[in-house]
Order: structure tokens, then sequence, then C-alpha cells
């Protein structure tokens, strides 16, 4: 078995921090020693890694990715290929993409059809929800037999009447179903029935332009759809995951029903903590880089979004990874909002971005991994393996530099879109080195890995309560 | 340097659970291996412990004891040796006691006399708070010599007005004071002024059993003080952490002030999670050993003791143990429930308590591990020597075996008091051996400890945001 | 011109009480006169009517009753000839019916249907609110049109899907329509959509006892469907009333968006008052007497209801009143809960309960008055001709015996329908005498009115903010 | 008996808004008749007032003033005689002035005092509240006393230690003693305690302008003394009733303890909803003129309180009048903002500022009379004689014309103040004739009262829950 030695770092976990070595046998992280201590002279090793002055912390596990996504007649613009080894740049070892059902199909066909898109073409390993789009008696059965193999999380879309939209009935029978079985349902939480007589109305009256995506997907109506979702989850009797919370109102109504001690968890993304409706707002149709939903909201939302993630009222910091090119994608809703496909590159800027966040005060390095790392493997069940560096864990370790200095551009980044949210931003920190399973990906800022290396995770149920 | 090595257990800390042997050199862990591995196999060691079916778990963290404390013209009857000897049979090998100072005399006084009492006598390691009794120019400007010694947090109290009571003047001034220097306020919140006319009027009326202790403490003139604190710390820019919680409605003040993103923090206690007013009730007297300020509540307000745990409204659990024998001390207060002396004895029952809501569903293990020993470690600036088995931490780890079954009781247990508050309570879960610093003081339910092990800890500020 | 004196009696307005005489001529008050004033002395009158000892107030505006309203192929059982004719008997001179579209046709013909049934037959004065069973374009013109005639309000469901139920994006346009021409949106506020999937799986599992409907009918769903209501409304800018509120949950999220400055209302019914689960349970399918929607609830709710209305969180008592005879048409159900036509009888019973209030000293005599008459005359636009005794105002004016006893029964109620949802319960006060525009309907408990005396009132837009 | 007839206006109370005449008997409102009827056109009168066009209201109740009160060893400008007149000129014909009890002697004595600086100068009827400034068990039995000779208000100071301040358990003495006499409590709640450390730190810190007045006196101070009386009156089962509220956050505390079904009322005063910070921080010493205790507040805390006074989460707008001139009285504190006199003079000014709020559109014309004259009346017991134009009432009735324009100025009041704390502020509105029991006292605004036709007003106890 091939050892590797990652010395005189940094260790963070989410509730420790401590300089150890760490000693990977095969693909799993073997034993920790402090440094200088006897136990860590005696080790040998094949390879010796040296993280003296850096950080060493467990991959990020970004659990809200939609690689090859169809919307609107196009396709997100990362594969699994290019997709995941964008997140190893960004020192994301694990992500957890949406299988979708396709409307009268079973999930099986979904799920087979996200199998083969991914299968052999992940730099990284990767696990699948599933995007419950018709809810029957059927798919509901069907859910059991996702949970037994592993795909134990199910997202629902109070959004988007007539392609992924269930209706409370639907929502409800899942969400019970849910509580039976294991499975965790995720919510798209907007009132998108609402919306679309907006959208309708801002369209019939000339408001076409990209900042009007965020005008009528209101504030209200993601507070009110969240709040909806917690009532019928609390009729069930089963969690909830709230994804992309992105308006102060929505993490009130979370805070709400977490007082009252209910199962509730919240995700927000790092575009609603650093990007706004002013982006939105950009000439010359450069607002549309930004359309995605639940949209950016105002600058000042996003105090309301650190404050949920310091006090735990938020749980998880996704991406939402869903890149459409400016050129030829974001182009086809120009004159009309409602046609822009709806999504943000992101899955290789998060680490940084959060890192970014602990620079600034607004959150603790522990914080930052249990946001970005544990919490996530913990909420979808692929704990101890993903989101910690402790003995037994997989050797998913990333080598991080704080110190680095760097500048977000699409000139630079690896996601396969023509575009950067954050381009020309300068943050410090910078991944340097990632193992995936004991095997280096990325080497100083080189990519040596390959597709193929990643493999799918089957994941045990929601271990957050435990 | 002497080797242990703790082998074969369930190693448990704050967030993360792993099967993995313990390597100890000298007084520190030095390593951590998954057991199985080639590294761990390679270790050698003057000691072998089996901890095999074990939970390996850092060493209990108690933030709040009294030992040898005056009160009513007794004292305590634990000393600081029965004490932290009884401490470490419980699992916890640190505490943190309350140095006083006498109205009108010097910290420095009442420090001096607690490192005399400590001294040479502690069988674990130990750490001092202060009282402010008498907030003046003199002893605000001695809040910055202890904080520089070592002595971080400073304990105030809205109750007990011609003791300890300072006035909202005084509070504030030390609460500034304290967000000069780094210093962190801890308060007893309570209304004493009111509470004084409320005990007045009961004794008037012939109401003097210690049931009435209970009822003249109302739950709403605790939240009403923990109200206040939180107003006054916020007026100061400083953080709060309120001890001993026991009502519903002071957990909802410190939840309402954490969701605005106050740095207000809430500490409860076993006595609140597990007994009630129905214990005060007891007759012939036998009330008088529940006696304690806050004082216990109807049962109902442990449901909102547990939430906020679990939700981390609350986010330490100590045990203000104070402990005075039913005979010739808790009898002073016969025929008039103010004489009685006000405490409980359980710094050897928290660790086997707050186990036994984790068998009970109330809490999961890591937040055992978190509440009761890791996050008490980073508050009162104990980390990363404490509250965590970690690469480099102090060797304080306890063997504790989940399946013992026992019985609380005052003819087993080894505090210095002639009653349990916990008597015949049967409880699964039970520490089996104890070390300190990488020396055995509990060996498979032997004391092997001495008088004098223990040592002062210095403590570094608040860590708790950091 | 006809003039009438009562005399002797204590007048009650909603913010005054007075010992006054008043003077009618013509239909409309004509002066008030303090006894025992050369004024009142001066009076001469054809009729005089001594109300020594008795109150003299406004007569009763029920803003809510169904006459032969048709629901699951029967029709409520009181006619307009009946059911005024009893409304008149309880001391209530206006009601509010609510005219219904039919699925698929105009809100005219609905209209036209609704003046046909009551067009001289009632004998106390009416007027009409609009069911909204089929928002789209050609009814929202229609809205405009109506509330230029008179119908000012348009009530909406959230319930009962396939009948009467509105989607989120109708109810959002009725709602801006109704912000554009003043209309006033009336909300059954209740989860249809999740409801009925409960009934369905109740039914399914053999649960079709009444008191199922109290069970899948839940207070979550109330209070969803309540804060979704609120939430469109702030997105329309519009007013909100929310009818027939049952639940302390929805009363919160009341008082909550009125605290905010949102100008949202809520009514509440005698049912939820006095009535609770417990008559919902009664045997031998008895339960079915006390079948409505929303439903009756827990006991512990009515405190919350009564708290409501004394704080002004809720504005108006109607009765919804909708018998439904228990032989032949309650019966519908037996086996099947869900087949049991939803509503009580009450329109004779508001004022008597409500006074029973002031009795059991849960409301005031003038707020008595305020939610009774004044205020949903001014909610729905009918002030200042109704709801108040004040020079100008229709002498529609009830002598009311605060300290007479009655027992309420179906054997002496004069409601077209074979049960009373209060059989056997004693109240103290009774109407005596009332007139309508100066004619006297009951003359000291003997009805003297006819029908096609009430007379239809066009309505104004809602002066409750003005 | 002299007769006045009052026709052709507009009668406005607090439900009622109706075209009337009003005939006086007497002192007292004989009757009230529509315009055109028979009866009116019966009338005969010595005198006949003609409103047409105008409002005819009643007087209002200015339920907070200090005339000739010593403060900081100057006196407020305004005599009983300067001051009622000003009233009258205002359009409030009572006042409820508060008698002081100096520390260390009597209520009676106190009481006596203020009788004698009262009786046979006032222009207007006056009654007492009693200021507790010494809470022992003769004050509290001298409470009773008082009660049952009509002053049945008690205020109690959590500011102004050494002055005026009870510490909380004399005021949960005080809050036990109404509770059982069917007192009420008013309760300046600011903690001064804190307060006065803020204010000696600015001073030493050579903040001593008039605008740190605003900046000591803190919101969170005035929110937690709210907080407090709330739960003192909690225990002691008493209603609470806080004076001059001023800050957002309070206006929370008083809207969450009605919610809870507690009986907490709260007044503002107009200072509050007109003027801010911005005045107090004028250069020159000039916001020396704005100094006033609850302090002004930041203009973005007029709307909350607009809110509460729309919602009834506030109950009552006083004046808090207590004038001190800028030259020689308000100089004082020069140098000095603790040593500047707190008050400002509001007395003449109080219908015209909350008429322009009707004109604005902060509140109806009906909730104007009711905040101004209703409430005040029954909330201090001096209704059904004053606050409302009914048969039977005192004659206080005030004639407004609704168009008139004027401008607010010291050159043209008649407070006996040298400046005018809304100097310069058109209006739109105007007292145009006032009468007292039936006396012309501003006759088309000239003065033709007199000094003494005031008279004392027993009162009896709260009737605003009745």
């Amino acid at each position: 078995m091939s050892r590797t030695v990652i010395h005189g770092g940094l260790v963070i976990t989410a509730s420790d921090e401590f300089h150890a070595d760490v000693l990977i046998e095969g693909g799993r992280v073997a034993a920790l020693a402090a440094q200088g201590t006897d136990a860590a002279a005696a080790w040998s090793a094949e390879r010796r890694i040296d993280a003296t002055g850096k950080y060493v912390i467990p991959g990020g596990v970004d659990a809200h990715t939609h690689m090859e996504m169809p919307f609107g007649g196009t396709f997100a613009a990362d594969t699994f290929e290019t997709g995941t080894r964008a997140a190893a740049w960004g020192g994301t070892t694990t992500i957890v993409d949406f299988a979708i059902q396709t409307m009268g199909r079973s999930l099986r066909e979904g799920l087979d059809a996200w199998h083969e898109k991914a299968d052999g073409n992940c730099a990284v390993d990767y696990a699948f929800h599933m995007i419950l789009s018709d809810v029957n008696e059927s798919s509901l059965k069907e859910m059991d037999r996702l949970v037994a193999e592993g795909i134990t999380s199910f997202k629902l879309f109070m959004a988007y009447p007539g392609v992924f939209y269930s209706d409370d009935g639907q929502i409800l029978r899942a969400m019970q179903r849910a509580s039976d079985n294991g499975g965790l349902i995720m919510m798209h939480a907007e009132n998108g029935i609402a919306i679309d007589v907006l959208v309708e109305q801002a369209l019939a009256e000339g408001r076409t332009d990209p900042r009007y995506h965020g005008d009528v997907r209101k504030v209200a109506l993601e507070a009110e759809a969240t709040h909806r979702a917690v009532q019928l989850a609390r009729v069930a009797g089963a969690p909830l995951y709230v994804v992309h919370v992105s308006a102060d109102e929505a993490v009130a109504e979370i805070a709400a029903a977490r007082h009252k001690g209910l199962p509730v968890f919240g995700e927000t993304c790092p575009q609603y903590l650093f990007l706004s409706t002013d982006n939105l707002a950009e000439p010359d149709f450069e607002g549309a880089k930004y359309v995605c939903s639940t949209p950016l909201r105002p600058r000042e939302h996003q105090e309301a979004l650190w404050r949920g993630l310091r006090n735990n009222e938020l749980q998880v910091v996704s991406t939402d990874h869903c890149p459409f090119c400016f050129t030829g994608q974001k182009e086809m809703g120009r004159g009309d909002f409602s046609r822009i496909p709806n999504g943000l590159p992101g899955v290789e800027n998060r680490m940084d971005l959060l890192h970014q966040a602990v620079v600034d005060g607004h959150i603790s390095r522990r914080r930052w991994i249990e946001i970005a790392c544990a919490t996530p493997a913990r909420m979808f069940g692929l704990y101890p393996r993903k989101g910690t560096v402790a003995p037994g864990a997989d050797a998913d370790v990333v080598i991080y530099d704080p110190l680095a200095v760097q500048t977000l551009s699409a000139d630079t980044h690896h996601m396969n879109v023509d575009y950067s949210a954050y381009e020309g931003k300068t943050v410090t920190g910078q991944v340097e080195t990632v193992l995936s399973r004991g095997e280096v990906v990325i080497d100083r800022r080189k990519y040596v890995g390959r597709a193929g290396h990643g493999a799918f995770l089957p994941r045990s149920t929601c271990q957050y309560l435990g």
C-alpha cells in the first residue's frame, strides 16, 4: 500500500485545529501525529508533501451542482469531466449532482441517464440527488428503491410550473414518503405560480432586461414558499433542506422553524454572499451573467446570510453550479429575461470565496470547514468517508495556502464557461495541492488527475441530526 | 518520555467519530491512527489500555464549580481535594472555579485566597473565574491585570443584593472594561431586587417551605434579567455568557439575541435538565436538597432547554457544583427557605447524565462532547489543550463504557456531601478510566491519582467566536 | 314622517355608552337626547318604546352568510326569507351574503342569480360579496364593474380544489385588481391541495367519522395559507380580510402582519369561540352537526381568539351561517366525512353569544358592538348607514335585555334547520325589540316584519382604514 | 339653564362621524340631532354657534403635563394659569398634571401643594396623577386613600437616580398595591442607572453638547426598561401604562406584551412623532430646546410610532408639556448637557399636530379623536364626562376648522415660554372656538375664559379595559 505523508501543516477540521503530520495509507487517512513527536518522526513514506505554513483541510463537498443540465433548450456548459476537474482545481473533491426525472418518466430512467453522463468521466468522487418532476404513486415507490441504493435525497420545486413544479399535494406526499424511507427532501422554495404572473406582466410592460429577473422573483415569494415548505414538512413529520436561500426573510423563516425544534436546514451559495442586484443591473445585458433562481438580492441581504451561517441558522454553502456561456447561451434571453438560462458557474470558486470570508472576519476557519466540507458530508450521508481529516476517512485532502493572493477570472479558471461571476475579484488564499482518496489530483497547481478516477458514492441517509 | 497507547476504542470529538488508537507521549496526545493500519501496528508503548467497545473521549471541562465556597455562614462541602477527585471519578479533568472578591477588598486578595485553597490539592487541572462583588475604579483596573495572568472571565450577579449584587451601572462599567480587555462577562441573571421583595412577602405570610424558593424566583424575573443583561452588553459592545439558564423564556431571550447576531451565550446545568419543582416540593424538608438559584423549574421547561442545546441557543452544560450537606447545612433553612444554602452537588454526575441524554435521544454523541468538553474549553480560553482528543492536546482522556449501567447514589458517589440530587436514578454509561495529562487518575474505576497532580491553568481569552 | 322615540335605555356604540332617548324620524335616527333634559322631554312621537333597563344598540351586521348556498349537491337550508327573519330575531339587521360565480360563467350571471333569490324576500337589509371561482381576464374586468355597483368585496378560496379554489397566480391577479379598484379581497385560508391529500389518506384508512374532518384540516395548514395570503397581498399592495380564523397560529400570522403595518384583517365566528373538537367528536355521527371549514379546533385555541378580539388582531365576528339539516343533509356524509355538507347555523345566535362573552368578561360592551356592528359596517362600506346609533344613521336599532336568561335550542330558534349548534346552552341577554330603518320587525319577541322589507344595499369600498 | 346650539358641523367621535347639531343645556351635551330634521329645527337657544364646514369634536384630554414643575433648581415656565389657558387655545379642555411626592415626605403633602398651585387658576378642568418618589410602607398605604379621592394613577421612574428613581423592589411593591386598589401605574421607562454611567463618561470625555443627551439615553436602554416594567407588572398582576414611548424597540416590547394578552398600554408625544435627533443636533446650543427624556430619536423611529398608533400598540398621545425658556433656563446646561432642564412646551400644539397627521395620512379623523380625547379620558377614569361628544357628557367641545392654515411660532403661541419646538412649521387645521362645560373659553380665536373656571376632577379608576 502506498504511503504519503503530509507534513508541517496546520490541520483544520470542523472542530479542531492542530499542527500535525498526516499519514495516508492507500486511499485513507491512516494517522495524524503532532509535529515533532517520535510518532511523527517514525513515519516513512513513498511521498512526502511539505505543507509548512499551509492548511491541511478536508476536500470540499459541494452538495449542489448541475453538470450538463438541460435547461430551456440548452445544457449547462460543464460536463462531468470539465466540471469535476474544475472542482478539483478549487479544492472540492466530492460533488453531489442532481439526476433529473423527466415528466412522465421513471426516476430510474433519469438516474440511469445521469450515471451514464458521469461514469468514467469524473476527476473526483460524485454522488446524486434525484429531482422529482412527477410525483405519483409509481415515483413515490421508486423513492424507496433509490434510498436503498444510495440516492437518499430528493429535490422538489415550488417554482418552474410546467417543468419541475410540484403542487403542495405532491410535495406533501413526497415528504410523507421521505419521512418513512429516511430520504431528505430538498426544496427550491419560491412561489413559482405567483412569479410567473409577475414575469408575464413585466414582459408585457416591456421590462425585459435581466434586472427584472430580480424584480419579479420577490423576497416575499421566497419567504412565503419557505414558510409553506416548513409547514408541509411539519405536517409530514419530515426533515427539510431548503436550497439556495438568498433572502433575509427566508433565513428568518428557517430560524423560526429551528427555534421551535423542527428539523429544518438551509443552504446558501457564494453568489448570494458576494454578489447582489447591482450585478444583475450591469449594463449591456451583462446582468444576464448573474441570472439564477433564487435571484441575487439587494446587498443588504448579505449580512443576514452571514449571520445565519454564524448562528447555524444556515448549515451549508454549496454552489448551485450551473454554468451557461454568455455567448450563445445567456444571450438567448436578450429582449426577454425569462429566456436567460438560469445558473452561474462556481464549483471552482467556493472554497476560495469562503476562505476570503474567513479573512474578512465573517466566519472562523473551523466554521469554513464545517459549512463547506463536514456538514454537507453529514447532511447527505457521506460521513465518515468525506468532510473531515481523521483516521479512517478517505484521503480527500487539500493543501491550502492561506497567504497566496489570486485574482478570479475566466482567463484563468478551469470551468468550461466563458465568463466568471467574480471576474477581477482578488482573494487571499489558494488551493495548492489536492488529493482524492490518496491520489494527487492537483500538484502544486498542476492538474495531474484523470477522468475516471472519481467514483460514484452511494450515500447513507442524513446524518446531520445523529 | 513515557508512552501510552489506548487501543480499540471509538474516539469521539465535537465533530468526529472514528475508530482509532491514541498514542500519548508525555502528557500530550502524540498521534491518532486508524485501527488496523500499519501506523497503528508500529506503535510500542510502556502502557497499553484496551478500549475495545468503549468510547475514547476528551476529559470533561466543567466551567462552573464552587469548591469551599462561603455562603450564608457555611462553606460548600467539597474542598478542592475532594471536589476535583470526584470530578475525576466523573470523567471531568478540568474545572473552572470561581474566586470571589469580597466586598470592599481587591480582586487580588480574593484570587490569592483561591489559589491557596487549590494549590497542591487538586487531582485534575483547574482554572479560575473571578466574581466581581464590588465594581469600582480600582477593581476595574485589576480586571486588566487578571486577564493578563489568565483569569479571563468575570462573573456578575443581578441577584443577591447586599452580597454579590451589582447594579446596572456597575454591570455596564464591567462590561465596557471587558469589551476592552477581552474578558468575558458571566451573568447570574435574576432580578434579585424584585425577588427579595417576594421572599420577604412569602416569609411574612408563612410560606417558608423549600418549595416557595421556586415560587418567588419567578421565570419572568429570570427572563427579565436575561433581557437586561443582553441590552447592557449590547450597549457596552461586549459578549455575554449567561450562567445556569433554567427557564424557557430565558432561553428565548438568548435565542432572540443570537438571531440578531449578538455574541450572547448560554449555559445550563444537569439539574435543570433532569430535575424540576416536583423535587423542590418533596416533603419533610427534603426539597431543601434541591434549593439552588436560578431555581428548578416546572418539568415542561426541560424541553425548551434540550431544544436550546440541540439548536446551539445554549452552548455549554456545567454543573454549578456547590454542595451543602443536608444535615447541618441545608437544615439551616428549616422554617425559612431563604436561609437554605443555595447549591447542589453534581461535578461527578455531569458526563454520565449527559450521556444518558444521548441514550434518551436528546442529543447526539458529538454534541455531548461539544457541550461538555469542547465548547467550554473554547469559551474559556483553554483550547487547544483541553476539550478535544487531537494531536498536541493535553492527554486528558476518558475511556467511557457506553453500556455499563449504574445507579447514582450518595452511597457510592465521591463528592463530600451526604446526599445525591439524583439518588436512585439509573443511567447507562460509566467512566472506566481517566487520564490527566497522560497520567492515569482513575484506573478501571479505582482512584490512582493524587492531590497536587492538578495544575493551575492560566487561560487565554474567549475563543468561541474565533 | 312617522316618529318613534325609544326612551329610557342605555345607548351603546363602538365607543360610547350613555343614557339617552333616541328619536327616529322616517327610517333614520334623527336625534339623541340625554334622559331628563328639556330636549328629550320636548319630543312627541307616534310611537314610544320603553327601553328602561335595556340596552339600545345598533342592529347587528353579519358580514358572512350563505343563504340557499349550493354545496355538494344540496342547498343551505335557510332561504333569504327564513334566514333574514332569523337574523332579525337575533338582532341582526344587515347581512352580507356571498353571491357565487360558477366556474366558466361570468360574475354577472352569479350576481343576478343571487339578486333573484333575495329580491322581495328579505326581512332586513342585505348586501352581497362576490365569490370568484374562476379568475381570468374577463372576470377581472367584471370586478371593476361590480365595485361600481356596490359589490365591493371578493372572496377567494385557497381550499376546495376543483370547486372554488384559486391558485396563487389567480389570487395574485385578483389582489392586484382589487388594489386598483378598491375592492377588498376576502380569503378562505386553508391549504386545500394538501388537505385533500390528507382527506384521501384518512378515508383510505377507514377514518371516516366526522372527527377526522378536524384532524385532516390541520392548524398548520390554516396558518400556512394565512401566511401565504398575507405575502401575496403584500406583493399586490392590497388589503386582505381573512375569513373564519379558527386557529391560534393563524391569529399569530395576522398579528405579525399587522405589527409590520400591513392592512390585514381577521374575522372569527362564534362557533370557534364557543365550540371545539370535543363537539366534532360527539358520538353517533352527531359530530357532523359541527362540520364546517375552517374546522372547529381544540378548546385551547379559544383563548387565542378572545385575546385577538380584545387586541384588535381580529376585527370582526361574523357567523358564516350556512345551515344544513342533520336529517337528510348532514347525513349524506355517513361513512365519509368529506361528503358532509360544510356549515353551521348561527345567524340568529351571534349577538346573544357575544353578549354572553361580555357577561363572561371576554370583551367589553363597547367592543361587543364594535366587532358585531360597527367594524363590519365600516369594513364593508356600509357606514354611516349601518353599525351605529347616531344622528343620520339608518334606524336599525335593537332593544336588548341584558338580564333576560334564555336557553338556545332548535325548539325555539327561527332558523330553518333541525338542530342548534348550541342546543341547551343557557345565555344571559336577549333581543327584545328590533327596528329596521325605523320599522319594527320584532316587537317584544313577536315577529311583525315582512318579507320584502329588506332592501339591497350597494356598498362603498372598505372604510376601515379611513 | 342656558342653552347653546352648535349647528352645521361634522361631529367626530372616536367611532363616529355625522353631520349633527349639538344642543348644550347647562354644562352638558343635552342632545345631538341630524341636520335638517324636525328635531334639530325645533331647538331654541340663547346662543347659536355656526360650525358649518367645521368639525365639532370633544375637547382634548392631555394626560401628561407638568405645570410649574421643579426641575434642577428651576421651575417649568407655565403656571396652571398660563398653561391651562394655552391648553384651551390648543383645543385641550382637560389636563392631568403630575403632583409630586418629595423624597422623605408624604403623598398628601405633595398633593396638597399641587392643589394649591392649581386651585382657582385654571382656565379648563384638571386632574392629578401622583408621582411616587419614595415608595415605602407609608406611601403605599397613602395610595389607597388617594385612589379613594380620585387620584387614581401613580407614576414611577426607572430613570433619575437620586431624584424620582424607584428600584425594582419599590416598583414591584407599588404595582402590587395598584393591583389591589385599582390604581394605574405609569412608568418612565429608561434605565437611569446605566444612563448615568454614560452621562458621566460623555461629560468626562468632553461630549457636552445637547446632542449627546440623545446619544447617552440609548434606544436599548428604553427598550430594556420597558421590558423590565412589563415583566414586573406581570409578576404583580397589574396593568401598566408606559409614558412617552419614543423608540421603535420600545413599541415592539409593548406590542409583544399586548400580543400575549397583558394589559400594557403605551403613550407617545408629538415631539417623538414630528421631531428627531436632527433637532437635538442644531448648532449654537439650539439643540437644548429639544432636550427631554426619553430623548428625541433618529427620524426613522417615527414610522414605528405612527404604525403603533394605527395598530393600537400605542393608545394615547399626550404632550409631556414641561416648558423651560431657552434664555435663563435651558442655558443652565451650556457646557454640560446634563444640566439642561428636561422638557418641551407642547400643550397648545397637540391637537393641531395630530390633525396634521390626519392630513398627512398617518391616522384617520376618528383615530385622532380616539388617541387625543377618548382613550385618555377612559384610561384615566374621566369617562363619560370627558373625551366624547355624546348626550350627557360635559360640554367640552371644540369647533375645529380643518382648512385653516397656520404657522406655529413662539410669536403667536400662548404658552409662557420663549421658543416653540415647532417654530415655523405650517400646519393645516386650527381651533376656532372652545367650550368648557358649556362656557365659551375661546371664541373665534379670542380668549374669553377666566382663571378659576377650570375645576378639579376626581377620577375613577382606569376604564380602558371595561
